[in-house]
């Protein structure tokens, strides 16, 4: 790990960061200039004064997106800061790029409270087709994202929640295929209730999942408890029907699938043994997992997912916020609604087709170049309906 | 015209808007991905939280220019808000690439409240390495780059002030050398009270003019006058010191130079003959200026310069935006300042050599390679001092 930490350190130094601006026309003599700036600009802007839907037609709004956060929650590195954190919005930024030709800026706020943060977003979103939220830490996270989908009519998508949400529900939609039992019945316990915890907890329910129950530090999620903020409590009114109290070991008895968005080596093989045959795990914190894939197998498991692009079955956001972004762009969408999650997730988990689903192939690669189309079409479908 | 605003249109249509982001770094595959982005990233990271001076190491913002605008002062359009400024702003952004290799960004602001401005931009400072204010109307624009200035570690710098200042006192040290007068003892009449006649005035003065009379709608700014507003109070103060009052015409009696930063077709032949001989007229109204340059001529004038690219001697602000936030970037300035406008004012001028030097070619051209460079130089050297 080391050694990846030098060299991206050289990377960005040589580099100085990875993004940087480019001009789609030429300006070259006074009459590109007379186009592209004075006088002749002058036209587009009356034409958008006028119509103000316009924009979409003769600027680069309808490609363009904010990758938006206050520097709360970066990666596993916590709250670290506006500037810290710009390293990581330009890299998500030149994701954008890579993977969907999306052209996306990092805005790093030098703002921690939520409603300098709602505004400041509002004033900026004219430039903007899409707003994406980048680590910024709950329960936070949810007020500022409810308020932006509310109040702006582009739309806003915290990636930190329903990227993740998203993939880990098209490995789930997988691994479930693999093992042969259906959402419906099948026993999840999600162990961390943070933004990522949570905002899976809710897809799941809406894919069809009814037996859920989630962990946090102080134990289950469960109606009555006083440690919950709020998002947990309206978490704990719909999953945990049965009101289990106890600990993470208490809670991962006769379950069939784990999942891990909480912090390192905190599961052994002794509690995966406990769950129920054909056991899936899905252990996410990075970089280090809730348990490693050979301790999960020796427990009993069957299939394994984590993180780290080292092990089979990366469970990679990167496979989600392109297409996710493609085609509500496309759509020009003003929202990114549930079904368009739910039509992701699944688009996602169908690019593994039946000969190729295996324990270690339940989802499909990062680069993948099926799976931004694939996912933009599915999403664009969704936003027309 | 008409024709280069269907063109105008066309072009702006055709590429959606002229501005895109790139990546500098390749992310083909899993490797690229670990040092761009998770779990390579969090060392650049770590590094910034550590020492936040390395942000400009380690990210894109030494080389990053945010063009922020509010839309309430945009060309000769006057307030059109954010979304139709949206394309002026973009071309910026691109002429700031072409000329100078800098990598801008379109800021366009939901709000024409200064305080909310001034917030906002200072919440977004992080990812920027400058901020280049555009098109805010006056008397607006002077507080909140003043507060910019003041309360930011960047450079701030309102091109429509300042830029224009620059050019033009670029000009006038040449049309000066070429009919032989001096600067300290040279009548000057500025036509256009704004931000921009101001900000002309301002430099003048620390150039070393000393006889200037300013002329807004309602008349000459004269100490007593009660329409002005406060920034016109300050500058009467500081120019007309023989308390002259009256119209424009009056105004132009016995002066060297004329500047006009005001309306089309507002100035005569008839009043031009009433200047002291070999006078110097820059009407730069846009896109029609105070008066034709043959007019001009007609009435005795020896040097004409407007804003125009089809006729000689064009004043344009790109001589000026791009060297001179190259110089401050490359100097890692915190604010450009006084002697750094200066400077560049004075790099511009030298650019003409004496055997150059004629009544058609005062002032370089647009697209001369040499200026971006030799403004760079001089505002970089001004900076260390």
């Amino acid at each position: 790990m080391a050694d990846v930490y030098e060299r991206s350190l050289k990377l960005h130094e040589e580099h100085h960061g990875k993004l940087a601006v480019r001009s789609k026309v030429r300006v070259e003599n006074k009459e590109d200039l007379s186009l592209a700036y004075t006088p002749g600009v002058a036209q587009p802007c009356r034409e958008i004064h006028k119509d103000a839907e316009t924009i979409y037609r003769y600027t680069a709004k309808g490609n363009l997106v904010a990758v938006v956060t206050d520097g709360s929650a970066v990666l596993g590195l916590g709250n670290i800061g506006a500037k810290a954190a710009l390293p990581v919005m330009e890299g998500k930024a030149i994701l954008f790029k890579e993977f969907a030709d999306i052209d996306a800026f990092p805005i790093c706020l030098d703002t921690q409270d939520s409603e300098e943060i709602i505004r400041t977003v509002k004033y900026l979103a004219p430039t903007f087709g899409g707003i994406n939220l980048e680590d910024i830490s709950a329960p936070r996270c949810f007020e500022i994202e409810r308020r932006l989908r509310k109040e702006l009519d582009i739309p806003v998508f915290h990636d930190d929640q329903h990227g993740t949400a998203i993939v880990v529900c098209a490995g789930i939609l997988n691994a479930l295929r693999l093992v042969k039992k259906e959402l419906s019945t099948a026993r999840f316990v999600i162990n961390g209730a943070g933004s990522a915890g949570i905002s899976i907890a809710t897809l799941l329910l809406e894919l069809g999942a009814r037996d859920i129950i989630m962990v946090d530090r102080a134990g289950i999620l469960c109606e009555g408890e006083e440690w919950m903020n709020p998002a947990q409590k309206q978490m704990a009114e719909k999953t945990n029907q049965e009101h289990l109290r106890g600990s993470l070991a208490d809670a991962m008895k006769q379950r069939d699938i784990f999942i891990g968005v909480s912090a390192p080596n905190i599961v052994s093989a002794e509690m995966v043994a406990t769950m129920n045959s054909d056991a899936i795990v899905f252990a996410m914190a990075n970089p280090t997992p809730e348990i490693l894939p050979q301790e999960a197998k020796k427990g009993g498991a069957r299939v394994v997912a984590t993180g780290r692009s080292d092990f089979p079955n990366q469970i990679n956001n990167v496979l989600v916020f392109p297409g996710i972004f493609r085609g509500a762009l496309d759509a020009r969408a003003d929202d990114i609604t549930e079904e368009m999650k739910l039509a992701a997730a699944r688009a996602i988990a169908a690019i593994v087709t039946d000969e190729e689903l295996c324990e270690d192939y339940i989802i499909p690669d990062a680069f993948n170049k099926q799976v931004v189309q694939a996912v933009a079409r599915a999403v664009m479908e969704a936003a027309r309906r």
